[in-house]
């Protein structure tokens, strides 16, 4: 008996009216990245195993897809360890490679892999599918594609400003005209910790201002508290986050309450001199804003962090990063400080579909559906069928001589815009009947007349 | 200690060199696709074990890469089934999905279940890696490439001799000049065999002549009859495959051979009503020559077959694939009739590598490289730069005022074709010394000059 198919779980298929979408929001992506100087880059989707386990932590470790050895995998297992029939530690005997579960520790190791073949500083960008073992919800997939952008073997901040000048040149060539770019430094959450005495609770701090919108202050203080943190450190710690005003008064308000803290003050001079670049650049629609509370779990940022939000739909953030000094350290290699950011580009897919901002030609592939009446006419629709094609225009002879009516629901269907008649009247005259989908509208047209509507 | 960072054998990274190569071969094929009215889709890397498993033959089943549950995956063993240390049957016991072996069978699910979302004839194509469990060699890889364009629910032969001038325009556009098309049919091959009364035998003889180019004739004739063919069965196979000439010739040829066949001489007469759309068409450089012993060794093909070879380099084949009528079937969809071909991307690579065909820009991402000589010209530089930008050139600043030296060596490592100064006298007169890296030779533009030249 034939299966019934299916796909597993959380995972998913594209067709053309979804492709079309996601090309367009990749290659546009991809053009602004390759403007500023970066290059693609690619790497296999499979990992060895010991590559991606401990670089994220417990939690981490568990939703990598792992896979199995090939041939007799269970030969060079000893009894023992069947019998024990611990997964967890069978893994490691059944198991040497596995999914690539974002693309940072691929770029870690392809840059200490290849340092001898790339330059420094290595501007590579990279769009590729991950997978992950989560439980699959709305919005949330084992397979989907991130799209990051780093640089590496660089310090200089320009960096930090020309991926604020990316952000906002991609989202308003998407048609975003709302978003904001909101930056913190990690130097300066660090500062606060330390003015405290208690830097060994600094993760507990950005741990749980990380879960401010979702949790709210109250609670975030309660969670710091419990974490070890006083109820004075806890007003203390507000009274930064409670700093209000334009980029620049924070800044001012934030050089006396961090004069005592050397590296605070390095994360003050660090926004300002990204603010001093920015000044420079010609950024179009992005609201660029200091937020202090914002602190992006991820341990292994050491300066500027990023986090991108849309005004115009709710969403959880469509982009983020910063900068780590020393990823590529966990292969061997150190001393390469670099900084990148990640765009959402499946999340800005929803939030392009739900402003209805995909341009309508996506739905377009076939320009020209050439109906067909039967084999008779081939000598008159082939040459012409042929033609088009030689002048850019993508067309379709309708592949049989089908009523009439079926090649019309074709064309409706697959959204072709225009039809055209190679019927006996216009083999005569050679002006062809054109039936312009969206209204109905016809009209009688020669070839070079028609290509140069279709073009124009 | 860090670890000595590696990929798994027989996978591969790809540089921003290779990959500017790879994505113009793979646009090139795009583009035309498209323009033969094919809009693209993209499968789930990851397929339920299975949809795979019995597709690919005993062997092929070997090859597939299994994925570990997630989880405490041995609870739901039983203790007998540990202990019987079946490598094969606790496969089925511990993994419930599997790594895509090529794009056909996905593309059958992917009809099956989405039948009522897709336009009929369905004419889609897909550019995805797909991963193989094989023993790495030159040449071989674990993951690579497939590239498929594929009509689904026409039986119309319009189809193949489309596929034929896609070929065409798809190797003309990127280069080559003098490739060859063969096409056969599986009905003429299952004529044969039906006119020795041994249909049952047709299998053993396409898998025979299939192997020809490697064995050659005796030995294809000794395996022809070590599986059941009488000596004069083989002299009879063997007339036909003698047949030479043109085209036309091989098929006035074949009629009287075939008379006795009805489903011969509808191989036939298909191969003639292809070679009938295909005067239409302006095929560029490619020959289309029939070749009786084209076999493909895949079952599933049951009209037209093609392969394609290009004559320039030793490589094997570019390029396969045919009609089949019952793909779908599968998965309980009969009567969807298909065809398509295959586009050895990969092996295209090398070819154009080994012919130098590669345009030369693909070398360049960035166009120009801004020199920076410190943060006092920050407030010149960074407008031009951003202005260039602006202007769809592709520009960098050099991030940090190192000595100029490192910095023409980045140019010129990264293949950056001009080099910017925008030192004193520049500012003063707005002329501003542009270094082309190709002959070290320099010029005094002002910003509209250098534009035009680099856009011009």
């Amino acid at each position: 008996m034939a299966q019934k198919p299916a796909i597993p779980r959380g995972t998913r298929d594209f067709l053309p009216t979804e492709m079309t979408k996601r090309n367009y929001i990749f290659n546009t992506i991809r053009k602004v990245f390759e403007k500023y100087g970066y290059g693609e880059v690619a790497t296999s989707a499979m990992e060895n195993l010991a590559t991606l386990t401990g670089k994220y932590g417990d939690e981490g470790d568990q939703l990598i897809f792992k896979i199995l050895n090939s041939g007799d995998y269970l030969s060079k297992v000893s009894s023992e360890v069947l019998n024990e029939a611990n997964s967890k530690k069978m893994s490691f005997e059944i198991s040497e490679k596995a999914l690539r579960y974002d693309l940072t520790v691929p770029l870690a190791r392809l840059v200490v892999m290849r340092q001898n073949d790339i330059q420094f500083p290595f501007k590579r960008y990279q769009i590729q599918p991950v997978w992950r073992a989560d439980r699959p919800q709305k919005g949330r997939y084992r397979e989907f594609y991130q799209c990051d952008v780093d640089v590496l073997g660089s310090e200089s901040l320009l960096n930090e400003a020309e991926f604020i000048a990316i952000y906002d040149e991609v989202l308003s060539n998407l048609g975003l005209t709302d978003f904001t770019i909101k930056i913190n430094n990690r130097k300066i959450l660090y500062a606060i910790a330390e003015l405290l005495g208690k830097t060994d609770l600094l993760i507990a701090m950005t741990v749980a201002v990380d879960k401010l919108d979702k949790i709210g202050w109250e609670s975030v203080n309660k969670e710091m508290e419990e974490r070890g943190f006083s109820e004075e450190d806890v007003k203390f710690i507000q009274s930064f986050f409670n700093l209000a005003g334009s980029n620049e008064v924070i800044l001012d308000s934030l050089k006396p309450l961090l004069a005592m803290s050397t590296v605070g003050m390095k994360g003050v001079e660090e926004l300002q001199t990204i603010f001093e670049y920015l000044h420079y650049f010609n950024i179009k629609k992005a609201k660029v804003e200091i937020d202090l509370t914002l602190a992006r779990g991820l341990n292994y940022y050491t300066g500027a962090i990023f986090e991108v939000k849309t005004n115009e739909v709710t969403m959880g953030s469509i982009g983020g990063g910063g900068r780590y000094d020393d990823l590529t350290g966990m292969f061997g290699l150190k001393g390469i400080t670099g900084v990148g950011v990640s765009i959402g580009a499946e999340r800005i897919y929803d939030v392009l579909e739900e402003l209805a901002l995909f341009p309508t030609t996506l739905k377009t592939i076939t320009q020209i559906l050439v109906v067909n009446f039967g084999h008779d006419f081939d000598k008159y629709t082939l040459p012409i069928l042929s033609y088009l094609r030689s002048e850019g225009i993508a067309t379709e002879l309708y592949p049989s001589s089908a009523k009439l009516a079926k090649q019309m629901k074709y064309a409706d269907d697959k959204k072709i815009p225009y039809v055209l008649f190679v019927g006996e009247d216009e083999v005569k005259t050679q002006r062809y009947k054109i039936k312009k989908m969206a209204n109905a509208e016809e009209k009688y047209l020669t070839i070079s007349e028609l290509i140069a509507m279709v073009l124009g």
